[in-house]
């Protein structure tokens, strides 16, 4: 397969934000291009990560909204979906098109609308991630899904309540350095535990924020990098895989397979292993689902993943920072930019652009992207260097 | 690039079907599979066209849904959405899937639940297809735009009532021998020019109807195909290309950018002109659309594409027939799947198992898929043989 790099990334600030989908997706493909140092002209190929533009704003068909807006060309448009994953899968698509040879100037871009609308239709949207017969149609919610996840792990483990809020405290006090968070705020243990009631055992702390936001990036085939970007950052890795949709058709809800099997071909395809990744993104739209992911990557043990942030080791200054950007728990969750926002950061940070959270010295990133409760995820390596 | 061959194809009955989403996607992934003689294990990728199973249903993120259903294993699961075209996006994600090395075995399907919901619910569903702030937002559905458009092309061209109404006897009398379309009945010119009137000057015969239905598709790399079936077919060109989605940006409504530049594409990379097509299946969501896709594509000059329908040239018996299979008109277009059963037809036909509508002989046929009023166009051609 030929080599893909990374010239150009992009993220709008996340937050509550007055644009429509189409002009935060827009601006993150700007910014992206003005990184790389392209005109939309070059752009051959576009990808977009959306999960829920018509539900949230009455807009399907969002690719070719977004390419026109952004002044691309009428290059092929598509929108890639996988929920939550939806920026990991547009990514995982840029990638596939580049080295299958068809072009080779690819924009990838996610982007999702979603404050808009009222909180209980925000809930119902958002639960048309999971199987819609066996559990939005009875009212289990993400947050019910995850309460009984963190259940479970709590019960198989020993993981506590504390564990969890600690992964909230640590990306809070990440988020708080990233001028682009939603949620720039630092919080304490006691503000996490004491936080209101969600779906017990997750409190209004433990859960990401509802955000509007965009990302993007320039991919190009590598042998074209060195020319286009003084800092090009090597694509290592793009893996996917999935796993039964509805948590009782799985035969273990304190893991999400897809996460396992999509980190295991991503370190095969890198020709790495879990202690050769110097900072990572992983998808905490839960703080439960950061210990997971920390657990199923293989980056601690099963049962150990509330270690991390615990002992200090995943925040930054730690010996493997994750979410130095502030997570979806804290830079916020606009759920189809979220996968794209991920290789954003990873790499700028590789790059050493980061700003205020940087990692110093940081060569190898991965990010972890789930998509509804594990029935999809995306695992990409990157590393800095032509 | 790395060549592509269909090796199983499989078609729902369509129609009003009580069925899910789920299980009708389900259902055709199964007859793909039984066609291409393989078991849901040899599957390594799956890509799933769908445009509206989240307002449809409430049910999002439906590739893993059906993959799950289908019994795949934990396999990249990806939705492509591109409006009406996205089966035609979801065949050329896996074209570039098997292109790029990454995987062998990829199975491609498509799949609309429409008849749930209610009329008017229906209309506002496929408006945001178009431009929501431009168009939808202000009660432009779509047979609405396409009215504008055909009157256009009256003004522009000469085009008749009644060349538009000879389009939709032509296909339903193909439809009539198809024992898959919804509409299998046979029209006269008089009653399609005597249905009530929806948007002058379109009646409600030139519509195609609201479908439920599911098309898939095995696709394997050319050198596998010819051990895996007997009868395997060239994916010779896998084209796509966009334009503005609003009619108001575009300076000529009587034309689709995005199908003459898709089709150009792809004749280029098969490097064959329009008289090697022997035939073809085009997006006639209205009959007007049939006539301008003919013209688009290079089949008739601009201005001529009405005389297709009316010399007979694309009926079954013709130079070139379209829309055997009674096309979009009256095989009946549940959106997402449309693409996909475009794809399904071709390949029955240039392998001769079409049945009472095949065309004999045909060896080389073409599939074009459009979505909203011309933002995404998806051309395929494929030849018989290993």
């Amino acid at each position: 397969m030929r080599s893909v790099s990374i010239i150009g990334a992009g993220i709008t600030p996340f937050g509550v934000r007055p644009e429509s989908a189409v002009r935060l997706g827009a601006e993150a493909c700007r910014t992206a291009m003005e990184d790389a140092g392209i005109g939309p002209d070059r752009v051959e190929a576009f990808f977009l990560g959306n999960f829920a533009g018509h539900a949230f704003m009455g807009q399907n068909h969002l690719a070719p909204m977004v390419a026109h807006a952004a002044g691309l060309g009428p290059v092929p448009c598509t929108r890639a979906e996988g929920a939550c994953a939806s920026g990991g899968l547009a990514m995982r698509q840029g990638v596939l098109a580049i080295a299958s040879g068809a072009v080779d100037v690819v924009l990838v871009a996610g982007v999702e609308k979603m404050t808009g609308a009222a909180t209980g239709e925000t809930a119902q949207i958002l639960a048309a991630a999971g199987d819609y017969e066996s559990e939005a149609s009875i009212g289990a919610t993400f947050p019910a899904l995850f309460a009984l996840i963190a259940r479970r792990h709590m019960h198989e483990y020993g993981t506590t309540r504390e564990d969890m809020a600690r992964v909230a405290v640590k990306n809070h006090a990440h988020g708080y350095l990233n001028p682009g968070a939603h949620l720039q705020i630092k919080i304490t243990l006691e503000e996490v535990l004491g936080s209101r009631p969600v779906a017990d055992p997750i409190c209004l702390l433990d859960c990401s924020p509802i955000s509007d936001g965009a990302a993007a990036v320039v991919l190009c085939p590598g042998e074209m990098a060195a020319d286009l970007h003084p800092k090009p950052i090597r694509v290592l890795a793009s893996a996917q895989a999935s796993d039964a949709p509805a948590l009782s058709d799985k035969s273990d809800i304190t893991r999400f397979q897809s996460t396992c099997r999509a980190a295991e071909e991503a370190f095969r395809r890198a020709g790495m292993q879990p202690e050769d990744i110097d900072l990572a993104e992983v998808h905490d739209c839960f703080t439960i689902a950061e210990i997971m992911a920390l657990e199923d990557i293989g980056f601690y043990r099963k049962g150990e993943g509330g270690r991390g942030a615990c002992e200090g080791e995943t925040a930054l200054g730690g010996a493997m920072p994750v979410n130095a950007s502030g997570g979806l728990k804290a830079k916020g969750h606009p759920v189809g930019a979220t996968g794209v926002a991920q290789i954003c950061e990873i790499a700028l940070q590789l790059r050493g652009d980061a700003g205020p959270h940087q990692v110093p010295g940081a060569e190898v990133g991965l990010a972890h992207n789930l998509g509804g409760s594990g029935a999809t995820c995306a695992v990409h390596i990157l590393a800095s260097g032509a």
